[in-house]
C-alpha cells in the first residue's frame, strides 16, 4: 500500500474564516501519484474543522450565524473552558459540529467529491491561544 | 491494494427521508469480494447524509423533529443561501449535523456495524434545485 | 495491504462519562506494528461517539452543559423513541453531535493527532437498555 502525507498551512486573518480547499488537496493527490484509494484531510489545529459542502457565500453566512446562535462566542464567561485563559470556549463546540476531518475516495486520480461539492476549511477563533 | 467503487441510486418522493441502506452497502462489499479493509460510504448529494444509528421508527422522527427546531425549513427567507433561488438552506446545515460520511471497517466480509446498528441516508429536501 | 482489529471494552459508572482513550488506542498501534496507514477508531454502542479534542476538564463540561442543552435528557416523553421502552432518546441525538468515529493517519507508527489533541470517548446514558 502507499501512503503519502502532507501537511498544508493556512494563514486566517480573522476570528472565523472559510476557505475552499479543494484545489490544495487535489494537488497533493496529483503529487502523490495515488490512483485509487482513500484520502483523509483533516485540521491538526483543534478549533479547524475540514468539511464538504457548496462553497457558496451565502450558505457560509448561514453556517456563521447557525454556529453562532448554538454555540456563542458571548458571554466568554459562560464556558468554563475560558476559564483558562483563553477565550475559544465557542470554538470547540462550533468546530465539533462541523466535523474534524472527511474522508473522500480517489478516483481515477480525482476526489470523488460528487457534483457542486467543494472541500472547505473552517477555522474557528484561535483567539488568544498562542501555538 | 483492492479497491472497489459503486454508485447506489435512490429516488426519494417526500421532502425529507431516512433509509436504511445497510443491506445495498453490504451487497457491494459481497460482490467486491474484500474481506478486510475499510469501506467510506459517502452521499455524492450536497443536502444528503449517510450515518450510522437505530432504525427505529420514533428515534427517525425524533430526528426529524430536532433538525427542524435546529435548523427550520420555514421562512425561507431566513438563510442566504435561498438568495440564489433555492429553498433548501436548512437542508445544508442539518446535513452537516447529520454528517456526510460513515467509514466502516469491514471484517470478514461483513460491515463491523456493531449490535443494533444500521446504516442509514438521509435525503433532505433537494428542493426546487434542479440536478 | 495489513490490517488490524481490536476491540476496546470501557465499564462507565455513570449516565454520561468522557473518557480519553489516546493511549489506549496507541497501544493497539503498537501492536500492530502498522507503520504508515489510517486508523479507523468507532463506536460500536449505539449511544457511544469517539470524537478527539482537548481533554480539558472545563471544555468537557463545556461539551455537556451544550448537549443537555441542545438535546435535554428530560422530560423523557418528549421523544418518540423512549415509547419503546428506553430512556435514552436524548442519547442518540448526542450523540449524532458528537460523532460516531474518528479516522486518524498513522505517520510513522504514532497517532498524527496533531498537538494538543486527544481522542475521547463519550459515552451517553445507555439508560435502561439491556445489552
Amino acid at each position: 500500500m502507499k501512503s503519502y502525507r502532507k501537511e498544508l498551512w493556512f494563514n486566517i486573518p480573522t476570528r472565523r474564516a472559510y476557505i475552499n480547499i479543494s484545489q490544495d488537496v487535489q494537488g497533493v493527490i496529483d503529487k502523490s501519484g495515488i490512483q485509487e484509494g482513500l484520502c483523509l484531510v483533516n485540521a491538526m489545529h483543534i478549533t479547524a474543522s475540514v468539511y464538504i459542502n457548496d462553497d457558496e457565500p451565502g450558505l457560509l453566512k448561514d453556517y456563521d450565524d447557525f454556529l453562532e446562535r448554538i454555540a456563542p462566542h458571548e458571554p466568554i464567561s459562560h464556558y468554563r473552558h475560558n476559564q483558562t485563559g483563553e477565550d475559544n470556549g465557542d470554538a470547540h463546540i462550533k468546530r465539533q459540529l462541523m466535523g474534524r476531518e472527511v474522508v473522500v475516495a480517489i478516483a481515477n486520480s480525482i476526489l470523488d467529491l460528487g457534483s457542486r461539492f467543494s472541500m472547505g476549511s473552517l477555522t474557528v477563533n484561535a483567539g488568544n491561544e498562542s501555538w
